[in-house]
């Protein structure tokens, strides 16, 4: 009792001389101490489910360390219960896909790698003491040398390259310390059953305490992009064709504009998000071995589309302008093609997150299209015969990205048709076909749509939508 | 002697039962077996290095492992010589500076946690027997927790993941163990002994024997990018202007013209090998921190070039093309465009990997500035009243996009001559001003480029191309 009053005054006396340290402390080192404590705030604020990890890794860490401190549990394993730890320091990974890969990985390849370790042990041994350790050198070498070269083969190395370097480490531990251990099999089997241990505590805390689904993750990323891409179209349309606005609605512009670059090298995370995921049971409305592929290809499909607008961005700030006159005879055109081509891909993004059919989408799409159409009649109407044809070059450039984009716009709707976490009120769109849609002026950023629904698909529309309303409320 | 030769009959009988075993083997197994020869053979050739790097792992796995079979070695360190093996085995990866940064990470991180963990040991002790484990659990959970969120500041991420890691497991098998043993500071010792001894190994080994550079391989990757964009340009120029061409010729072309796409995703790869890189000690022309910046910036600057190129195959392949007549007015000019353009991309990318500066690349950007010049003038001249502005719209977008391509050329030169391994030879560049260049009809595949060299600068000439060729076929 008396220590632990002691432990407080001292833990007292610490902070407040803390305090008084950084109250004396060099302006330089202060700044630098408030910008850490600053960063670390910013990194927990943009996702607080990183502090939950960390306090889930310390959580397991300890558990599994009660192997040291409970008697009965010490007396079975011994000093082996550092496998377990060391484990769940190594498997122990952000989402539940990637503790789940790793987990199987290590506790596969440690069963294989052992198994054959001790083989080889009692094959070595048979053939005297001084043969054995040239024997065993020639298998630790060859086994490593095939084991790392298979590394190299890149279905093997996405998926197993951490079991196979587990493979090489235990086969080379088991078979070598038979040399100075006999009991072989109790050191493979208590590797074994600890290793098994914290890997089963990582998946267990992993998925039952607060889950991050690699899975769930890569959904939302992929509707995050389909967002930041209709951000871009807007946000081009009002910046290329609405140059009059005041400065700090400009900056908030060049912010969406800019949402974009993220999409263009959004591959590798997409990859190893579906490559963890592919580890996970069914979870929410995702089951085991979902067709994760699918979400790849709306991802590619989402990156052909940025590095159009990657061309049309560089069209912004190019030194060669359209003149006003001509922006203004392409403008009601190509205002709609790319508003209604970012109303279209936001609602695929909104579809995506609220895992509804998107029964919208189709209708801005077409409208994108049919103003696409407008604008070729346009181009190929007497109106331009006067103008100089090098001051229409930057116009018709970004005109054709358009279309480039509307079309994109469109494989984009019809891979994220083809995904099958999206299985309801698909109705209306196959019931309304796209070339009948018709539009109010597009100028108008506020405009609404007009649209000619069939009787027989009216009386659908009232439920469906109050459905997706209450879905939407629900996971919001 | 009787043993071995016995030992040989068995593995020769071995081979025979397995070749027998071959061809009694269903079809359909018989054609996998085949397809993973072949696939392997083909991993192998791809990159022989890669055979090497696998007997490099083999090699020293099986050195360290002599800590188990010689008696003096053993009586040094007993079965801590495991985690000499097991630094080995986790450590040693392909490039020189993975290796080295995965080891001093490893070093770094047991010195100060295992230091850390002593401390911590001797603390906990302090208290007595019922508080220490209590004690020892809250370190052990503060200290995961807090490193495992220090792993989400992306800077830290990025050099001192694995670092972190092993700092965590270091920290809790130290305390945690001085819980059950006494001697924690003679196991912390031996621990940190044995894994420097280990991290050695794999550093010696991966620098002395055939090293694979992550800075080198940096270099040439892209250098290599810089060829796939030239060769995009060239193939695009010879299939949008000469359509008449035979079939198996285009085939050709296609193979040269997807090869901008692998650049699009390369910014992951490209950022770990820099980050690779800044571990390397000098190698070759390279010096330690070397600024490995420059090459990202380059390869940026790649990337934007291929995203104008992605734009431009689409134009290829879309449904609107621009007609023969059309497309023969603006065929010189984009042409001399696209080819001076790849001239200009090959020279830098040869300048790169012969590592010279790339004195014709300058000649050839300006030859392409000239042409998309002429093009303009072109544009704004009266050909062009009588024809439909629809049917002009894709030779329009074309030609815009080259004239974007031709201003990222310029920039990814000006960034290659900024990078410091490439310091000759400049003098020609920056003697002959750009706009002097004068250059033959571009239609012309095979067209010879006449420069106007100042009297000054033309002794110069001789003597630096004779160097510039021997250094090259040194270096081949």
């Amino acid at each position: 009792m008396q220590m632990s009053s002691a432990n407080q005054l001292t833990s007292s006396g610490i902070m407040s001389r803390g305090w008084m340290k950084f109250k004396t402390m060099p302006e330089g080192l202060k700044e630098k101490v408030l910008n850490t404590y600053r960063k670390t705030k910013e990194i927990g604020q943009e996702d607080p489910r990183r502090v939950i990890h960390a306090l889930k890794v310390g959580l397991t860490l300890t558990l599994v360390s009660l192997f040291y401190y409970y008697q009965p549990l010490f007396d079975n394993f011994g000093l082996s219960a550092m496998w377990a730890v060391m484990t769940v320091g190594v498997v122990f990974e952000y989402s539940v896909g990637a503790t789940l890969g790793k987990g199987l990985n290590r506790a596969l390849a440690t069963l294989v790698a052992g198994a054959l370790g001790v083989g080889t042990h009692y094959l070595a041994e048979l053939s005297g003491q001084t043969i054995e350790p040239i024997l065993l050198s020639f298998f630790v070498f060859s086994q490593a040398a095939i084991v790392t070269f298979m590394r190299f083969f890149p279905k093997i190395k996405e998926r197993y390259d951490y079991g196979l370097l587990i493979f090489i480490l235990t086969f080379a531990l088991i078979s070598v310390s038979g040399f100075r251990e006999d009991e072989v099999i109790e050191m493979a089997h208590k590797r074994l059953s600890t290793i098994f241990i914290g890997g089963s505590a990582c998946v267990v805390i992993s998925i039952f305490v607060c889950p991050v689904w690699a899975g769930e993750e890569l959904h939302s990323l992929i509707s995050l992009n389909l967002e930041d891409l209709a951000n871009f179209l807007q946000a081009f349309e009002e910046l290329y064709f609405r140059t009059s606005k005041e400065g700090d609605c400009k900056d908030d512009r060049t912010a969406l504009l800019e949402g974009y670059k993220t999409v263009l090298n959004s591959k590798s995370t997409e990859d190893s998000l579906a490559n963890f995921a592919r580890w996970e049971p069914g979870h929410g409305r995702f089951k085991f071995r979902h067709p994760w592929d699918k979400y790849l290809k709306v991802g590619t499909l989402t990156r052909q589309c940025a590095y159009r607008m990657e061309a049309l961005n560089a069209q912004l700030n190019s030194n060669l302008q359209a003149s006003p006159e001509i922006k203004r005879i392409i403008q009601e055109a190509c205002s709609a093609m790319s508003l209604e081509s970012a109303k279209a891909l936001r609602q695929l993004g909104v579809a995506m997150s609220t895992m509804k059919k998107p029964y919208f989408a189709n209708i801005h799409i077409s409208n994108s299209k049919s103003a696409s159409e407008s604008l070729n009649s346009l181009l190929k109407s007497s109106l331009w015969k006067e103008t100089d044809l090098l001051s229409v070059l930057p116009a018709a450039t970004v005109a054709s990205l358009l279309s480039d984009i509307v079309a994109c716009t469109e494989e984009i709707a019809d891979a994220v048709h083809e995904l099958p976490s999206l299985t309801e009120f698909d109705t209306i769109e196959t019931a309304k076909p796209p070339d009948r849609a018709q539009s109010t002026p597009h100028g108008d950023n506020n405009s609404h749509v007009v649209i000619l629904v069939e009787d027989s698909t009216l009386a659908n529309l009232p439920e469906s939508k109050s459905l997706s309303d209450q879905h939407k409320t629900n996971r919001v």
